[in-house]
């Protein structure tokens, strides 16, 4: 369903954007209802990453379709990390590039009362800049889907967010030896519990042991470990992200959706976190370590079936949390056909009754399957007004902003001048395998010194290019023939031996 | 919480039982309101599996706690496939050994209609033994918990029902380089649809592609394989076993629930389905291949949560959905505590409210964790008539009977004599990690000669006496000291070069 999106951003960036363009959509194919967002102005201007430095000229340069620049670093700057990065722009199915990506050297810092509390509301609180406090590096990847606002908003946004939940828990982080207290008092610092009895406690008489027992029960405390107090963090900023959004809906046009990805480096260890169908992946040694899953209309099926099952008012009456192979046709009543629940991996006949005919919840293969016909990823953020084409069906409650996090502890291993993290949107997977996007980044920094700046720049500008291949008279093309990806294409190249490179 | 379990089935084995006797749970711990089954009749007596062939005598004698007998195959009789098998009881956690076992030579068949609509109600259908038909060969492993009477009747039944079921789509088996027909008229033949428009089609006027344009849409198939089709078949045989389980408890007394967990050779491939806390591995030169997933409150928590966030009503009030990583007092409310809900896998901090002071859904580590302070395993057949201890909230709408289905093609790879799957309830597990089963397995083996037809059952008896020990003054222990498994214990071991041992 190739949609036709009236954005309000196209006004804003001067003449680059006709009103009332149409706009093809690769992951998301959405159709917006987003007229009430008329009039109001944009949470962000549309624009490219800060760190790319693009002048107005330039700004206009990266949206032609027809040459797709790849954009990098300009020569002279430089990232944190010595982090590479690229991108280029779609091959026209939306105007403007709806990806986005940030870069940022953070540091975490325990937040004034009184700034905790606005940072929800007033993100833009001043960066620390000054150096103190724990450092904390972060990129992001966001692959917009129905409009850039979603994308650009969360680029912005999302690593204060996360910096400033770190911030509540900084006196903890300066201690990472001690676990995290089960339990603080209100001014933060451990609470030990220390009365025998519960209020609510369910107790059996006759059998004492340690569920029934309250004096063994309220003292047998799970262990949790400073690490997945920062994967919960990470996880609750996502959701503070999207409540954000839906916050600021109010007041400004934030269009669309958007995936996000997102790696941080904290103490020694990797997190990376994902909402959405972009990737990551380790590459050390030349040896492939996936870093994310993508959660898409089939990864995800079971759990949108669950949900459909349970709270079948959310289909409308229009869909079934059914999978079928393709649609039933009214004469088809009475007949058997395969199909599968929420409950089944494998398929088996069913007689078709008359709410089999309606349209399947998971509908479509591949990068074609589908939410309720509209949307091709199920974790993101945004979305929130999202309906079903010419109904009031929304899609949000059927959607996820939590990420799934994974955690890679630089400290295990030793890391080489090769061995790298790298972060992109489908565009990059969709026509290149991991293993080929592996050998690619091996084979060309093995080719590069060790000590050259620009060395995972240029990495990162050869996977793009891979990925989007030449244009020839048949469409963007690869060197086997092959399509290219028509889609907007983000690509980050992290090297794991950190800022200041291998020890030597 | 050791429950109290007045079990109907206790009077149907002579003296064996004093009625009203103390039952411990090890995976269920489990309460068990079973007062209207008093009177009903049992649906099969208790007993030891068929194929062991026991005396009255022998059956007592398998019940003694104190020496806990290793029991295992007759010296004159043979399993199908030269199937190893051996079982003990528990250290007197209950009077009965719950597990069960089943090990069938089975044919798949079409059957006639009407033998079909009886299969549903009646599955004592004669069992095929003629030896026409696709051969199917079955082996089972049945934990059961709060009572035998699950375990014994799911060990005498599933395999017919997945037999059953088979026979509906023996036609398609005996093709089966054709894929599974989409649809299938009245007669089972294939239909082929030819309309181009459907009714409940959702369509985009302007926009004509695979989704909304009819004539895409209805002819895009989704390909479905017969192995999926098989897959399905054991999945829908779960349900129909648990449902029939439901549905008898009206005429029998049927005590408990089980794990159960199932493999399947048919046509070259082996499926082995699981739910529960049961475990199935491949031992293939050495190498340990899982082909199972334990199903527990803390595997599943983020489903239970789930279910328990979208239906609080199922919670009755008294339960939170939320984990916590200890109980918390009423004077804490306030103070912050780590949490997580379903969409967590990290902690985090929340304020403490009234409600938090509830009891957790899932709560306790390792395997001590339950699920409302009652059972510990979360898929399994039976338990309709679970509640939590002193209350009216079932426990049945968090548990699963669904199981999950791993597939191994025996024809992909060389099967050597020592190459085996390795089938256990949790009381193998518990002690012995896999990589120890495979040691012990393999080097066990490698040292029977090849054809000897007692090397897989003597390699049962030896995984099976590896996890009980022997009794000491401290109980029962394992060579280096460690506790024994208390629990009855259920081993098969099944070569993987199948009944008539590997090519030369």
């Amino acid at each position: 369903m190739i949609s036709k999106v009236k954005n309000a951003m196209s006004t804003l960036v001067g003449g680059m954007m006709p009103h009332g363009h149409h706009q093809h959509h690769g992951s998301g194919n959405v159709h917006h209802q987003n007229c009430h967002q008329d009039g109001l102005p944009p949470r962000f201007p549309y624009g490219r990453p800060e760190f790319l430095d693009l002048t107005p000229e330039l700004l206009q340069y990266s949206t032609e379709h027809a040459s797709r620049p790849v954009l990098t670093l300009r020569r002279d700057s430089r990232l944190p990390w010595r982090t590479g990065y690229a991108e280029t722009i779609n091959a026209g199915k939306s105007m403007l590039n709806e990806d986005q990506a940030s870069c940022e050297l953070l540091y975490v810092k325990k937040l004034s009362e009184k700034k905790q509390r606005n940072s929800t509301f007033l993100p833009d609180i001043p960066v620390f800049q000054d150096g103190t406090g724990i450092p904390l590096q972060y990129w992001g990847v966001f692959d917009g889907h129905a409009g850039s606002g979603c994308a650009i908003m969360a680029s912005k946004l999302l690593h204060r967010l996360i910096r400033d939940r770190l911030g509540d828990i900084a006196h903890l982080l300066e201690n990472p030896s001690t676990a995290p207290p089960i339990c603080l008092a209100k001014n933060g610092s451990p609470y030990q519990a220390e009365g025998k009895k519960g209020a609510n406690a369910i107790q059996d008489p006759e059998e004492p042991d340690a569920i029934t027992d309250p004096s063994i029960r309220f003292h047998t405390e799970k262990a949790v470990s400073l690490e997945s107090l920062i994967v919960g963090i990470i996880e609750n900023s996502f959701k503070q992200m999207d409540e954000l959004i839906e916050k600021e809906k109010v007041s400004y046009a934030i269009s669309g959706g958007c995936c996000a990805l997102a790696a941080i480096h904290l103490m020694g260890k990797l997190y990376v976190a994902n909402a959405g169908d972009s990737r990551a992946i380790i590459i050390r040694k030349k040896e492939v370590i996936p870093m994310s899953n993508e959660f898409t209309p089939e990864s995800e099926r079971q759990r949108l079936q669950y949900l459909g099952f349970l709270r079948p008012e959310l289909l409308g009456n229009e869909f079934t949390h059914l999978e079928f192979p393709r649609r039933i046709q009214h004469k088809e009543l009475g007949k058997k056909m395969l199909y599968r629940d929420h409950t089944m991996n494998g398929w088996a006949y069913k007689t078709i009754v008359e709410d089999d005919l309606k349209f399947p919840l998971i509908y479509g293969e591949g990068k074609k399957a589908r939410v309720m016909a509209t949307i091709g990823v199920t974790r993101g953020l945004g979305d929130h007004d999202l309906k079903v084409y010419n109904s009031n069906i929304y899609i949000k409650p059927f959607l996820s902003c939590c990420p799934e996090v994974m955690v890679y502890d630089l400290s295990k291993y030793q890391h080489g001048p090769n061995d790298v993290l790298v972060m992109g949107t489908d565009g990059l997977w969709d026509v290149t395998t991991d293993r080929e996007v592996a050998d690619a980044v091996s084979s060309f920094l093995s080719c590069c010194e060790p000590a050259d700046p620009v060395r995972y720049t240029l990495a990162a500008q050869e996977l793009l290019m891979r990925s989007r291949g030449v244009l020839k008279e048949r469409g963007w093309r690869l060197p086997n023939e092959r399509l290219g990806s028509g889609d907007d294409i983000t690509c980050f190249v992290i090297p794991l031996s950190g800022p200041a490179g291998p020890e030597t």
